[in-house]
């Protein structure tokens, strides 16, 4: 039988992943905030690099509370919202259902099995340059594969079949060991999202003749962290290959820029605080990013007093 | 017989020096630039929180050309202008002469004396509150006490002579061993100028809730690597009074900060490339500070672009 999936935050990411899993076939029931109404009547748009579609019927819903059990349930949420989940993801859940944070940062899956012991959760990475451009629709403008990590799985057959149902999908998706896949994300992560902020600069500018060095050092920071807590199949050439990589790509505001220039929290705590800490109570200091941490709360409380 | 002296660079700190000491009888020559024709007819004006003063005749000049040799050249361009200096000394000096660098930074006497081998160098530094506020007016908010340090003074009579004037001319002077004297300004500049152009923020600011600990780590890394470098009388407690005496100021923009917003260059290689080179030669590490720095040549060069 198949799985059934649910979405928990209808955005850039949930929207692409979930539209796509509904094209192949799969039974997704989406969770939809401002766009409800919207989406309800008029479904969902993708304009994608891959070819763009349309899901002339959406199970839409305002509450999980209406939402019908799921066998997965992609989170799809920003991490400053992560201390709804108690609250969200109860009615969704049966016993072998899965919780897949599509998500940044270090330490969410450790959070949410605190908050709520006995459930099964694995992390999801990302790679994609995708934004909300309207009342249900979602601009998808290239990259698009996912690394998925067991966090907590005790059923790790119904994971690998979430990871062949994604594949299905047209998705490129790679199962990678838990804190290779989250600390892997965090050396493009930690720089350049807190970088484009404290700068007010683009990917291109960061990799400039005056920041380039100190966009690897904080890789570096990010890398070595990572080794002392065990971290196989990384090394410094890591940073290399992700600078090279965002050379090649379209220059762009990282999503915290834009959660900064839209006046909305950042995702400090998940992408600063808690590596940072993790880190430091393994023994292993980040000064850099350490500083960078504290420039945003700085930026982001100015702009809060500002509001 | 009384020492002459020489001021290259009337602005807020040789403008208030210098009128001191000819207030209090010396024979004081004076460097101007776009304020020459004004200083000649007009004389300066200092506008003193100890008091308020006039000097109607100012021995004023428009190139060093035209000055006397002079006992004493007090220094006080930003050092963004020290290039020129062995092209404008040479005209004041004689055989025994002292150049007093009233300037901030690390360095300033070392690059001197390589490009002028044989004269006599030692440092000022200016714990004083001044701006120039128009042609040939100086406001001198609060403080002006200078510690003066030995670079390479063969004559430490004639230096202490200095000290004896610029005491005469009501101001707390201090003798300090040299490196002490520079290092220990240092623990304030460094992070309060560079972080209230990387914030956009004035004093008060920075020793917010984010960011105090920030400014902290940041001294903790100058007198940690004056330490290194043999600087005596110098501990963490330095730091803490710092901080206290920084909240007992009236709030306000460091130097640096009037320096960016005018868009005229920063004094990033005295104030940063170079003690953190000299440090990190010695074996010592200043992580944050290095972060500032880059931070800061990337905020130059942004502006320089936009220009």
């Amino acid at each position: 039988m198949d799985l059934i999936y649910g979405v928990i935050g209808t955005g850039a990411i949930g929207g692409f992943y979930g539209s796509r899993l509904a094209r192949s076939g799969k039974e997704v029931h989406f969770l939809l905030h401002s766009d409800y109404e919207y989406v309800k009547e008029h479904g969902l748009q993708i304009d994608s690099c891959d070819g763009d579609f349309h899901l002339d019927k959406v199970n839409a819903y305002s509450s999980t509370a209406y939402m019908p059990v799921c066998d997965v349930v992609l989170v799809c949420l920003k991490t400053t919202h992560n201390q709804l989940l108690p609250t969200l993801l109860p009615p969704l859940l049966h016993e072998h259902s899965i919780v897949l944070l599509i998500q940044n940062g270090i330490g969410v899956e450790e959070d949410l099995q605190a908050a709520m012991p006995g459930i099964q959760t694995a992390a999801g990475l990302a790679f994609i340059c995708s934004a909300k451009s309207g009342p249900g629709r979602i601009n998808h403008q290239c990259y698009g594969s996912i690394n998925i990590g067991n966090y907590s799985c005790r059923d790790e057959k119904r994971l690998h079949r979430v990871v062949t149902d994604f594949r299905e999908a047209g998705i490129l998706t790679n199962e990678v060991e838990y804190n290779e896949a989250r600390w892997k994300k965090a050396v493009w992560n930690m720089p350049f999202n807190g970088m484009s902020v404290a700068l007010r600069a683009r990917t291109d500018q960061l990799l400039g003749p005056d920041t380039e060095s100190l966009i690897r050092e904080q890789m570096l920071e990010v890398i070595e962290a990572a080794q002392h807590l065990g971290v196989k199949n990384i090394d410094a050439t890591f940073a290399d290959k992700m600078i090279a990589n965002t050379r090649a790509m379209v220059p762009y505001f990282p999503s915290m820029r834009l959660d900064y220039d839209h006046g909305r929290p950042m995702e400090i705590n998940y992408l600063y605080t808690r590596p940072i800490s993790i880190a430091r109570k393994a023994g292993f200091a980040m000064p850099k990013l350490e500083m960078l941490e504290k420039e945003l709360r700085f930026l982001e409380s100015e702009q809060r007093n500002r509001a």
